[in-house]
């Protein structure tokens, strides 16, 4: 890796001086951006001694010495014998910038195996196709094919599926006045892939956050693990989230969508901030150039009190608490105050201090307030006539030395937001040593991710997770005996798991069900056994509430007269004799296994409204039961599990359980590609929970 | 008003040479921005003949002519006197801007009721007090006390209820190049409030669309009443949502939160377009700038891939379908193609197309594809170094005219949104006659709200609502003889109303008992009657499924034993018997009187879970069938009532027919403060409904 961002030398492979090479650009910005090492130039059909003073040769071969890194922009059908070239010369690491690969279908994925095999035989590593490839403010280097001036230098660093929306955010970042250390444009992510190179920033000194645009993931699995490792803050966006977008995905980077709730629940669990507005990859990385919000007690100032109403709402909705200052505080506001027309609180009306170094030492108070974690502040910085007045004076004054001051000494956050004409923002912005945020939206939602990202690291511990809940034996035989798809009597499987479940036996004939229903205890649910019965109700095979031998044996001839008339010729194999449960909650446990991130675990309110209220939440597995357990806390029916209207609470501890053995389930037989509980029944006396039905999918061979 | 905004003469009570004096700003505003009237200035206290050579006077009294307008800044305990010289003067209308009025409780309370009365005496109206007051492009007229450069004149007229909320969006829009028309802050609104001033704006020539900030509404009826009139599109950004919110504004301009359900319905009903962010405001302006999109398909246009995806994403978020311009267009753009290396599609990347006028035929050509209604394009205008090459002809390229051209062509909206340095993108839009979008997020919001305005605005033909439902007289000598507290008997005056209630009578002993039970039918519920058994459950006082004779008078001792059991003394009423309902869904209508907008219903999923889901939908009283059996539709549970796994649907029309019956009830008798009924059950064999239980609370006297 280092060798990819920091290059002793660079070939350009087809290089030349006419007007319409590509690659000529990516000499033009390596000389442009002042960069240290030697460059060579390759093309075999040119005449030219020299390309803008860097040497050309016919080969790879003629080089004078083993460049550190290719960069190649020739048509795709070339790159896999240029690879082969580099390779048998001893070069290691390539940038494929070329498109016309897998993004494009057909011949494309042909000549990206070809590219991938090539590239394996003489053990080169590769970022591409389809990429802008490396920069790095550091030492000059600068791959993307377009013309573009150097960034100011900072701990930003970008990992970015799409050139163009990548180098987008240089000319955000110059804009804002926020520094950047290294970006890759990673394309088609043939060999190297956002993972790589997320490992890569952890460790790089320069690089204090890392930013990502995704839009897929080669393995969400290793993207999640590295970024648990990582100590640094990920902010990532992860766009092709909806069916349009996967269509426009699937032609660029040939990229599939994922699976967005388990997206979510993996990013979340890895501690990745994951935006919704491209603007904030910007919006974050300012924020954690502040110093860390400890708690969650905020301020809200604004001169205009109508901007401390719409700062006080998004608090209030992104779920701050309104620090109190205490009445100390308040009445030493009076003293300052104008025409005394303004009553203060918590959001700060500061629209009657009209000396701005006044409203500097309010807000040196606010930040070492001990009951204050901390603030933001919306002002302005409007067009204003010349001429001196007390307004240009309040509006005008630069008060970025006391502010920040306030910070560094109070070691807590102040977030400015301020409005103003662009032009004046931006100078405002140059002179001004922290960052300054465009509007109170996109300030508030930074501040959460932020203050939410540090109280994670202070509360997380790594624990390995280990399989205490079952043994492996008995599972894997009954496994082994299982078809693919199973019907109820998944129950047994999940049974030897420790996930309590609904006891039944088969019964073949009337006495037989007589039997098992005694043994049971009445009242019994009876239903029937058919292959060529998937869904038991529409066969007329349910019945439920059967109260005695008698019942029983009349239930059992009913069952199989209705399969008859069902369907002519369908297989009758028994009926199923279930103890009926006893009032409950339905809820339900769904388990899938996702190609990116492997297997994980949904679960909520089950029953008949499953699909209708959609109230749900996703695990990755294993799942940890403290994880779990929150997540239930979340749902919107944990009201009901917690007991409404004076009712018991329901066995949640147990129904956490249930998710977590599931969890290690899926983690110790990824062959399971789906599970399915539901209903499982939590009972309304508390007494514990019984999964009533089940199916589960399993890979075979 | 005409004479609020085109007054011919101002005068200035309170002006003085002083540089603390802050009327002297309105001054200079109105000489700044080439004010066409008599300007006066009145001061008892100051020896100077005039300021910035406009005569002063000692007295209102002493006027040469009696001025259209009087403008005060002074000190709020004048301000009553002031107003009453003006009166007896027969100036008649009044800007207020000074604060200290209710806004600071108290003694500003006495004082904001001593103007009033003093105004009402000499008929003046009057905007403020704590105001800004108005400003107007067509005439120079400005009255804002803050020293500010006339914005660009155009269309957006803005009436706010904070000052610095509303002048803030004169900087936005000067950055923006987008124009103002029209500008008023109410700030307490005394006397002239938003509805007077939207009234005024929509026969206003020069206003084309009309943005409120509001805190509070003075009266949301009105309000609703006078959108629903107005020809052009209102857009209104309403903070103050949440509890902190409201503690601000209670201090700010002496507003007090809303509950927000009913505005958002009641915004809906009057076609006002409620914004979240308050950058939407602009955004909102320039997207009603473009042709309507008078359909649902869009295309989404970029050279970045990448954003082509995001594009893609947001449109389908906000409900767009992606519009198929044909495989014949597709085949056409293949002759443009640099490299070949990308599949046209819908997004479309158009990043394989170099040359710009290739890329405008492209637009051109999409904007006139019958199967197009509208297009996005998110491009950029990055800092590009000198020098000619193809991506600097590609960026920068001026398209502005072809791509309006193509707009005014067909008759259909571009979106273009740049990304670029704010400095250039401000010298990009200050040549470019249509607006430019600063993000994809804004764009495609504000895309759906022109498109829903246009498509309501087609459909829209006001009805005037009727009370065809019941007739008043049964049910006005039923509520004159109610308390002001009812519970199950509310099901009286449900029925008549014509919504299906459950029939039930109250026995006294066991017999009578044992005679309603047989006269209904079993199974019968039974319910003690007791002033002193709120909650009839927690008194063992309910019971169901009674089946016969027998259990009835068993049933009917218990009941009377359990209630003396609960509480020492409690009186006995009787046993209210029922018939039992047969299976069905619990959903439930709820009625409340919003002192703001008067009653509205709220309905949805009822029963037990009905804190637990929220599925609520609220409308207006009196609702309309359509609108409400439309947010019916919008419930998650009207999945369930449709019928869920082949089961029958349940009798929406009926459950329609029963809320709009009760929005008439409500409409009829606004003394009703609070209706609830729950469970409301929809049979599930589909044939018909009940309400089961409802309650009711009556304002009396």
């Amino acid at each position: 890796m280092e060798r990819l961002f920091y290059p002793r030398s660079i070939v350009i492979i087809g290089l030349s001086a006419k007007p319409t090479n590509i690659s000529r650009m990516v000499l033009e910005n390596l000389l442009r951006w002042g960069y240290r090492g030697r460059i060579f130039g390759v093309n075999p059909h040119i005449d030219e001694l020299n390309v803008s003073g860097v040497k050309m040769y016919r080969d790879v071969e003629d080089l004078p010495e083993i460049p550190d890194l290719a960069v190649c922009l020739l048509p795709a059908r070339f790159v896999p014998e240029v690879a082969e070239k580099c390779g048998k010369l001893g070069i290691s690491r390539m940038a494929v910038l070329s498109g016309g690969f897998s993004e494009f279908g057909g011949a494309g994925k042909q000549l990206s195996g070809l590219l991938l095999q090539n590239a394996r035989k003489y053990h080169i590593r590769f970022v591409g196709p389809n990429a802008l490839a490396m920069a790095n403010t550091a030492n000059g280097l600068c791959l993307p094919f377009i013309p573009i001036f150097p960034p100011v230098k900072g701990g930003m660093s970008i990992i970015t599926q799409s050139g163009g929306v990548g180098l987008m955010l240089w000319n955000l970042l110059a804009d804002e006045n926020v520094g950047m250390a290294k970006f890759v444009s990673i394309g088609n992510k043939l060999d190297l892939d956002e993972t790589d190179f997320l490992e890569y920033l952890d460790s790089d000194p320069e690089t204090t956050i890392i930013c990502m645009y995704l839009e897929s993931m080669s393995s969400g699995k290793r993207l999640i693990q590295a970024a648990k490792k990582c100590r640094k803050p990920i902010v990532a966006y992860k766009s092709n989230t909806t069916s349009a977008g996967g269509r426009a995905a699937l032609s660029h980077t040939a990229s599939l969508s994922s699976d967005e709730d388990i997206i979510d629940a993996a990013f979340e669990e890895a501690g990745i901030i994951r935006i919704q507005n491209y603007g904030d990859l910007v919006a974050v990385a300012k924020v954690f150039e502040l110093p860390p919000m400890h708690g969650n007690r905020i301020m809200v100032m604004s001169p205009a009190g109508g901007f401390a109403v719409i700062g006080a709402d998004l608090c209030e909705k992104a779920g701050f608490e309104f620090a109190d200052p205490g009445e100390d505080f308040y009445k030493s506001l009076n003293r300052f105050a104008n025409a005394g027309v303004i009553k203060f609180s918590n959001p700060l009306d500061m629209g009657d201090i009209y000396d701005p170094h006044m409203a500097a030492h309010v807000a040196y108070e606010v930040m070492h307030n001990e009951n204050v974690d901390g603030a933001i502040y919306i002002g302005q910085r409007p067009k204003m006539p010349e001429g001196n007045n007390v307004f240009r004076e309040l509006f005008l004054t630069d008060l970025s030395k006391e502010t920040y001051g306030s910070m560094l000494s109070s070691g807590k956050p102040l977030g400015v937001c301020l409005y103003g004409l662009s032009g004046y923002m931006h100078r405002v912005k140059k002179y001004t040593s922290f960052p300054i945020f465009n509007n109170p939206e996109e300030m508030v939602r930074a501040f959460a991710f932020q203050k939410d990202w540090h109280a994670r690291r202070r509360t997380d511990q790594e624990i390995l997770p280990e399989n205490v809940y079952f043994k492996k034996e008995n599972l894997q035989s009954w496994l082994d005996a299982s078809g693919e798809v199973v019907g109820e009597e998944a129950l047994e499987l999940l049974s030897l798991t420790g996930i309590p479940a609904a006891v039944s036996g088969i019964a073949r004939d009337e006495e037989e069900a007589v039997k098992l229903a005694q043994a049971m205890g009445y009242p019994v649910v009876m239903k029937v056994v058919s292959p060529d019965a998937l869904h038991k109700t529409d066969a007329g095979g349910v019945a439920v509430g059967i109260g005695d031998a008698d019942a029983v044996r009349r239930c059992f001839a009913r069952i199989r007269r209705n399969l008859e008339a069902y369907k002519e010729g369908a297989r009758f194999e028994g009926v199923r004799i279930q103890k009926m449960a006893g009032e409950g909650h339905d809820m339900f446990i769904g388990g899938k296994f996702d190609p990116s991130f492997g297997p994980a675990v949904v679960f909520g309110f089950g029953g008949i409204y499953v699909e209708v209220f959609k109230d749900v939440q996703t695990c990755l597995c294993p799942a940890s039961a403290p994880l779990v357990r929150k997540k239930i806390e979340a749902l919107q029916s944990y009201a009901i599990l917690k007991g409404t209207r004076g009712g018991k609470p329901a066995d949640i501890e147990g129904y956490a359980d249930a998710i977590v053995r599931l969890s290690w389930l899926l983690t110790e037989y990824p062959e399971i590609r789906e599970v399915d509980i539901n209903p499982l029944r939590l009972f309304k006396d508390g007494s514990g929970l019984c999964a009533l039905d089940a199916r589960m999918a399993i890979a075979k061979g």
